[in-house]
This record gives C-alpha cells, structure tokens and sequence, in this order.
C-alpha cells in the first residue's frame, strides 16, 4: 500500500462539509478499494469561525486558496468553489501548472474552459477529473468515458437538473398531493424545502441543464465542450394545463437535455420535453437525475441517482479521487484534447419529431380556423387537436388571465414547418400571449 | 499512440463474433478513445470452416484454445469459451500463467473460481476483467468497482437474467398482447424466439443470476465470491393467477437477485419478488437487466441496459479492453484479493419483511380456518387475505387441475415464521400442491 494520497480542499460548504465526512466515515474500507489511504491535508474556505461539523483540526487552513496550489504536501486539489471564472479558474489553473490533479464538481468551468484544462493537466501530466459536476453522484461521466467506449454514440440525453425534476413531479402530483399547481407556487415551495436556490434561474432556465449537457456531449461524441451552442430553455412557462393535457396523451412534462450527432453535425438543446410513460425517463421522480445514451453495439444505456447533494456529490468527487490513488486516470473527456474534434453546430430546424404545441386563445368564432390555416399553410401535419371547454385559470401569466386553452399534437415533421406557423400567428389577434412548443420525446 | 492491443479470442460464437465485428466497425473511434489500436491476431474456436460473417482472413488461428495463451504476438486473451471448469478455466490459467491479460464475459468461471484466479492475476501483474459477465452491456462492475467506489454499499439487488425478465413480462402483458399465459407456455415462445435456451434450466431455476450475483457482492461488500453461498430459486411456479394477484397488489413479479451485508454476515439469494410499481424495477422489461446499488452517501444507483446479445455483450468486453489499452486497470474484485473477507452467510430465517404467500386448497369447509390457525400459531400477522370465488384454470400443474386460489400478504416479520406456518401445513389434505411464497421487494 501506497503512503497516501494528500488532498487540498478548497470550499467547505454543503459538498466540501459532504466529501471531508466522507473520507472520515469510510477512511477504512476507502484505503483498502484505492490501495491508499486518502487524506485531506489542507482546506480554504471564506469563513474560519464557522462551524461545519466536521474536525478540520489536523488539517492546515489558507485563507487564500489559490496558496493550496503550491503547497509541497498536496496531491490533489479539489475544487469545490463554483463559478465559471474568478478563483475557482484561477486556482484550477495554478494547481494544473503546479503538477497537481484536480477533481472538481464546477459544471460552468468544465463546460466554458474544460478543453484548455485539459490540455493543460495532459502537458503537466496530472489528472482533472469531474465525475461530481454532471449528475451528481451518478457515475455517467465514468459510464461515458469508459463504461460506453467501445460504440458510437448516437444521442445522450436526461434529467440533468434535479430542482426542475422536483418542481415538474410536484405539478403532475394528485391534486391532494399538492399537485395541480402552476410554476410559480410550487417554485416557492422547492424554495422553501431546499430544492430551489432563492436566485433560481440557473435552474430553471435550464441554463445548468446546458453546462452539463454541453460536458455529456463532448464525452460521448469526441468533441471539444460547446456550451455557447447549447440552446437552453427552461420551465418557467408550463402551467398546470400542460401537465394535464400532457398526461391527457400518455406522457410527462420533464426539462431533458438531449445531444444528437449525426452527418458530422452536433445538436445540443435543453427543453422541456413530453415524455411518453414507456419511457424511463417518465418515471424519474422528485430531484433524481437520469441520463440515457444510445450506442451502436450496447443499446439504450440507463444511469439513474441522486443528482445534487452533500452525499451523493461527495460520493462523486470521492470515486476521483480514489480512481487516482488507482492509478486509473486518462483523458479528462474520454481522448486526448488534441483529438476532440470541433463541433459544428447543427440546424435544428432540420430535426424532425412529433410536438406538443399550447395556444391560450380569445373564446371567439374563428380562432381554431387561423390556427389550424397557419399550420397548414407551414405544412405542419396535425394528428390531434383539443380545445377543452372551460377558461383556464385565470392566474396563469401566461394565459393573461382568461382565455381558452387549445392544444395540438402534430405528425412526424421537421421544426422549422413548426416554427414557421408560429411565425405566422405572431401578433394574432386571436392569441392571448405566446405559444409554448414542446417536442415529444422519441 | 502506442503500437497497438494485441488480442486473442477464444470462442467465435455470437458474442465473439460480435467482439471481432464491434472492433472491425469501430476500430478507429476505439484507437482514438484507447489511445492505441486493438487488433484481434489470432482466434480459437471448434468449427474454422463455419461461416460467422466476419473476416478473419489475416487472423491467426489455433485449433487448441490454450495454443492462444503461448503465443508472443498476444497481450491479452478473451476467454468467450464458456463453462465454469474445462477448456474456458485451463485457457484462462494459462494466460495468466503466460503474462497476458484476461477478459472473460464467463459468470460461472468467475463465480466459482473468481478468487484465485484475481490472486494469479495479481501475482502475474495482469489485468483479468469480467464486465460483460453480468448484466451483459451496463457497465456495472465499473459502476460498482469505481463509480460507487466511496460507500459502503448496504445491499446490491437486481434483475439479473433477461429470459426470466422476458418471460414474466410475457406473462403480466394484457391478454390481446399474449399475456395471462402461464410459464411453460411462455417459456415454449420464448425458446421458439430465442430468448431461451433449449435446456433453459440455467436461467429458470436462477443458477445464471446466482453467477452474477455472487460476483456483484464480492465487489460491492469487498468478499470472496461466494456462488455456493448463494440461495437460487427460479420462475417455473409462477402461474399466470400470481402476476394477476400482483397486480391487484399493485406490484409485478420479477426475478431478483438480492445481496445485502449486515452485522458482518452476507446475504445472497435470487428468488422471484414481488416488486411494487414505485419501484424502478417494476418497470424493467423485456430482457432488459437492471442493477440497483444502496450506498450510504450516494443513497440508490439504477443502471439499466441489455443483458445479452451480441452487441451488448461486445460492447462490455471491448470496454475492458479499452481499459486495458489505457492501462486503467487493477484488482479484479476493487480490492487485492488477499484482502477480500471470507463471507459469513446470514440466516435467512432472521430476514424481515412483507410477503406473499398462494395457496391452492380443496373447495371445503375449513380450509381457511386451518390456514389461518397455521399463520397465528407460527406468529405470522396477515395484511390481507383473498380468495377468488372462481376454480384456477385446470391446466397449471401447480394446482393439481381444479384447486381454488388463496392468497396472503403478511405484515412485515421475520421469514422464519412465515417457513414455520408452511411447515405446519405441509401434508395438509386441504392442499392442492405446494404453497408459493414469494418476498415483496421493500
């Protein structure tokens, strides 16, 4: 047995707390898996006096974090920090140039500077590893990386964010289960238990949806992280209808990342999707994560956990950590930097597929003659067209208080028919605010 | 890049000949992803003159299998033989013997003498790697060795065997889908499609998921595999009434292979379950193979795939190869085997839980009332208890052609009991045939 593998901390909030307690709790049976014991031998973090329950006595403090990149007695740093930039980049980079691996569960930096990482931990020879930064404690990196290696990867695509998992289960909860809800109450409740931060919009704007999606794609695909060609959409506009028309059609509304390659073109979007109930994802409940990928050889491949938290994210940072202590570490995105091909971004107006389209509409004649003209005239096809009875809630933003929701399901057909017909309805008179699109998972 | 991965392969069947055309269709995608060529050189199997539609026409070929682990050329060997002793163990011995590397997909082999021959391969400095052993495609040796690393995993279950899975889900579908048939029919479609062995013993009776078990618990609990260890119970009495009384449970039936470690002692068995619909098991069919990890940071990991086929299985068994290519490999069961424990068995008598017991009794006075005073008498509480007013359907031979239907759900309590009260009624004239209990999945 090796004399240990000596970590830097830099981070102590709920993840840092989470992964100093994990190495404490199992030190044992760690040592034992990694062939090493593992050890936190310096941490930094904003505060001193606070207390975080864990014994940090034995353990060197700095207040600036970069200064755990040179210390002589570290191996590894990890950065807990966060942010795309600022210090967590900066002591990234000083801990890479110092010869030191980084493990790291940062999603913003990995998908806006993960190609320059790791080119800069292959020159130094030194791992950067990033299990804990897409579905927290779910192994999908690993299962990309090395577990899927062998096939051509043809989509990967999930939950990738657990509060919009959270908040979209509890719309589509029984009524006396607290469904029935529209966005905006039961983000106040995720808020309140936890699920939500009091700045949500990262979340459910889907914006950290699109880093981990943007870090999923360049694994599986060989491609260099795009995350400026993610297009991200988020939650904000489904309401309590949706849910219900939607579960009307044998499907669930849930926020999937989904990367596509295909003639040498990537597509990469986040978007609320209907998910028909054979579909696993379907069935992924509450703040869980699930990512699929479909490989020539293996199949659909299925990963589902916990994706946030102290444990599971301490769980993933320690899985790094310990494939380090192995040994067991390469290219940080499944081949060398040099390789990663850059990505060209694919039309998605050439995507084909079945979608979901929701007019709120004023309750007068010819209303359903315009929309269903427009569609026709932009050649979307429609396989089936609702307009229930009653006036929506009136609480509704998105309906401004009181029209009649119509909702339509079209035929297998490109997007850009779907867009065009939206197109043609903009500033109709008809429409009370704006359309919501969602595509139908296939 | 280095030189090149030389491999042997021993078997040609259709998972060798899915190795040799997975490395043939996506030979440089691997090489960039492995860092180096794998190139298969030289092949063993019993027929040559067969046509398996791959070209192996620059590939050398060894009439003796073991002839593959003498030869210079060769890094590593892929054991695609099959059968716990004979031909596939001498080759696999060989190789190591010999310095080369090993990857099997051999569940039997690795089951019964998984222990030494990780000592060999420890002893030699070579990798021996089994992922495609269980649960074909999902990469849950990897899930369980790495991903899962960090915990302390409290009980490892799944769906381990696709014909069981397959059947089962025949089974529960809707009649006008070919369902509410009982086994041996379903079994006889089965092996007509495939899905099935001629012989099926190995998968009905649970001795293939029992392999697979005993060698996921060695790696999550850090025990020698212990297949002898291991209770296996198969689906050949489970009549189409069961899954209905399931359903109306609110549950399926599926076989599951459970391996939990408490207080020190092991507990493997494989027996069909009733899995209630909340849980993802419940929703895995078709030959479909699912894992379950509980960890005690990560909380539950859910890994889904293919687990058989061609394609599936290749893809596992070039995975381990791309490892191996990488040099991203080490102790076969996560951990030195001179540091695996010796497994202590648990009593499964001191099992808790919830359980379903079928009765088929005589249409007569007191046969209820006897049942009942067996339950009582051995202290098992009941939930619920049905019986149908309709005679079982006369062709299922558990019924003895004409018995009526009981079924119990007892509360949660130790197995013990629930054997007690069976004991008591065994012999009992009210009987037609054996009781079948099965535990329900919590």
């Amino acid at each position: 047995m090796a004399d240990g593998l000596r970590v830097a901390l830099a981070g102590l909030g709920t993840v840092g707390a989470g992964v100093v307690r994990l190495l404490d709790a199992n030190a044992e049976l760690i040592a034992r898996r990694a062939g090493q014991p593992i050890e936190v031998v310096a941490v930094s973090a904003r505060d001193r006096a606070r207390d975080r329950g864990v014994d940090l006595a034995r353990v060197a403090w700095e207040d600036d974090a970069t200064a755990l990149a040179a210390r002589e007695d570290v191996d590894v740093v990890v950065e807990l920090v966060g942010g795309s930039d600022g210090p967590a980049l900066v002591l990234t980079r000083a801990a890479l140039a110092a010869g030191k691996g980084v493990v790291t569960a940062n999603k913003a930096m990995i998908a806006h500077h993960g190609l320059e990482l790791a080119r800069q931990a292959e020159v130094a020879g030194v791992p950067l590893k990033f299990e804990a930064a897409v579905a927290g404690g779910v192994p999908v990196i690993k299962g990309l990386r090395e577990g899927a290696a062998a096939n051509r990867i043809g989509r990967v695509y999930g939950i990738l964010n657990g509060t919009c998992n959270f908040i979209l289960s509890k719309m589509e909860a029984p009524k006396e289960q607290g469904g029935g809800r529209d966005f905006a109450e039961v983000l106040g409740e995720a808020q309140a238990l936890g699920y939500a931060e009091a700045d949500p919009s990262f979340d459910i704007d889907g914006v950290d949806a699109a880093h981990k999606l943007a870090i999923l794609a360049s694994v599986a695909f060989g491609t260099r992280p795009a995350f400026g060609a993610v297009e991200a959409h988020g939650i904000r506009r489904v309401i309590a209808a949706d849910i219900a028309e939607a579960a009307a059609l044998g499907c669930r509304v849930r926020l999937v990342g989904v990367a596509e390659e295909a003639d040498g073109r990537l597509f990469q979007r986040v978007h609320p999707h209907l998910v028909p109930l054979d579909h696993p994802l379907a069935h992924v409940t509450g703040s869980t994560n699930a990512v699929v990928a479909e490989g020539d050889f293996v199949g659909r491949l299925f990963f589902q956990g916990a994706g946030a938290g102290a444990g599971p994210t301490a769980s993933a940072v320690v899985a790094d950590l310990i494939d380090i202590a192995r040994g067991e570490f390469g290219s940080a995105f499944a081949m060398p930097a040099v390789a990663l091909a850059e990505a060209r971004a694919a039309d998605s107006g050439e995507r084909r597929g079945r979608a979901f389209l929701r007019f709120a509409v004023e309750d007068k004649v010819g209303v359903l003659a315009e929309i269903a003209a427009a569609m026709r005239d932009a050649g979307v096809s429609i396989e089936s067209l609702i307009q229930r009875g009653q006036a929506v809630d009136a609480d509704a933003p998105e309906t401004g208080g009181g029209g009649v929701l119509v909702t339509i399901v079209t035929h297998d057909g490109p997007e850009r028919c779907v867009a065009a017909a939206l197109e043609r309805l903009r500033g109709s008179q008809s429409l009370v605010g704006q359309p919501l699109w969602m595509p139908i998972l296939g």
